[in-house]
């Protein structure tokens, strides 16, 4: 997808959700469970119920992974019931070097129609290299995620001062093709966010931890929002599971319209 | 695999080798290809000719993942074709929190039958925690690795002089379930293994980089064994691409048996 299509369509919509496919087959609602294909019932109608309020899809490949040959064909048929109009993540967070990264990059970004996937660059730099080499394709790079242990090496300062996460980012921002590049930024830190923005004034960031992670989301929009809109804000668990009844996707939408709304003035006062 | 059970398996054959199933679909021999199934034939020829030689298998998942759920069933096959005396490592360099972790512990550990899968301990120490969930398997921690790009991150000094990859080492060396723990150590850096050897004494260092990245094998060997020797020493390209005739398994016999040879006095004088 091209970015100035999709920055179009962000804008126009006034949303700038992306509602994260995390399909727990523990809690699928259950009376899917009866289903020939229950997870891909689930998918489908959720994506049905919230695609007029979000602008991507994210599908985290974990859920998928630990399923086998089977769980891999159930994300095939996921992506084919996503319209062309969203951009779709995959949130795999592959990170190594040489002929494994250009087989992650041509796993996700040619073999599964994916636009974009989450990339760990703790081995270096040029992990994310294979990943720059397609059209219109976008690598999101760890920045600083909003678990706890991001201290554990993410938020480690160095000698002069600058932190991890500082640096790859301030790296990438920097980088001849920027424009492919977008980061993981933890939403639990939203006076981090506006500090980042700094760095990276025009990258996308995608941020997880609305909703069950905490994280306010209007502080988010505030601190992280450019002229291009430049966030891309993801909820899985707090729109996939907010009801195990029959009215699981009714109840989904209407989480989705809740963020849609909230988000709305922001966007248009862009 | 027990631990103890695995040491003297390492002991008795006198050999640490791993052989890593790198296979890519390009570099097959070209008379395997009219196979139904030409990567899973190559991958019987190959083990059936190294399996005397070795004491692991790693397999490298991106190689597998970018076939979709062929390639997932290929792995799968792949497993059943390694006997159960031999380590197999799933080379997937997973690195998540949560649930996502909980979910790829999963797919590695039990959905897939290996013994050890290796974790990018990037996002924090947590990513590590679901791993260790199960008994008699093993987390493989990136340490240290063999690229340039190590520089990046893994290399960088923090305040106190302490290096990002000396910090992980150290953490994990002293984990209430560090027998569960083994690290990768590039073998680029034979000068630095003896040093991570002195932070980690006694877990099981995974040390790629012999043949086709360079690296000395006798060097390794030197820096790294333990009592319980302590390391496994992966060669990929250097052994399954000597030769893209029908000999290509003799010639892999050949190249595994040489450095089986080469491991012998090392670990006789253990």
């Amino acid at each position: 997808m091209q970015l100035s299509a999709f920055i179009d369509f962000v804008k126009n919509k006034k949303s700038c959700l992306c509602v994260g496919l995390d399909n727990d087959y523990n809690k699928l609602p259950p009376h899917l469970l009866p289903h020939a294909r229950p997870m891909l019932a689930f998918n489908k109608h959720i994506i049905q119920a919230t695609l007029d309020h979000c602008v991507a899809y994210k599908i985290n490949t974990a859920f998928y992974e630990v399923l086998g040959s089977r769980g891999m064909e159930m994300m095939e048929e996921t992506l084919e019931l996503i319209p062309k109009s969203h951009l779709v993540i995959a949130d795999a967070k592959r990170g190594d070097i040489g002929n494994t990264a250009e087989k992650y990059a041509q796993t996700f970004l040619d073999f599964y129609p994916f636009d974009a996937v989450t990339i760990n660059p703790y081995m270096g730099f040029e992990t994310v290299d294979p990943f720059l080499n397609y059209h219109n394709k976008y690598a999101i790079i760890l920045g600083l995620t909003s678990n706890e242990g991001s201290k554990h090496i993410e938020e480690l300062a160095l000698k002069d001062g600058q932190k991890i996460y500082q640096k790859v980012i301030s790296h990438f921002a920097k980088h001849r093709e920027t424009k492919k590049i977008m980061f993981v930024v933890g939403a639990t830190k939203a006076e981090k966010i506006s500090e980042i923005r700094k760095i990276a004034p025009e990258n996308f960031f995608l941020v997880p931890g609305i909703g069950a992670q905490g994280g306010k989301l209007e502080d988010v929009l505030h601190a992280g929002m450019t002229k291009d809109v430049g966030l891309l804000i993801n909820s899985s668990r707090g729109i996939l599971y907010q009801s195990a009844g029959t009215d699981f996707a009714e109840k989904a939408r209407n989480a989705a319209k809740e963020i849609h709304e909230k988000m709305k003035p922001f966007i248009e006062s862009v």
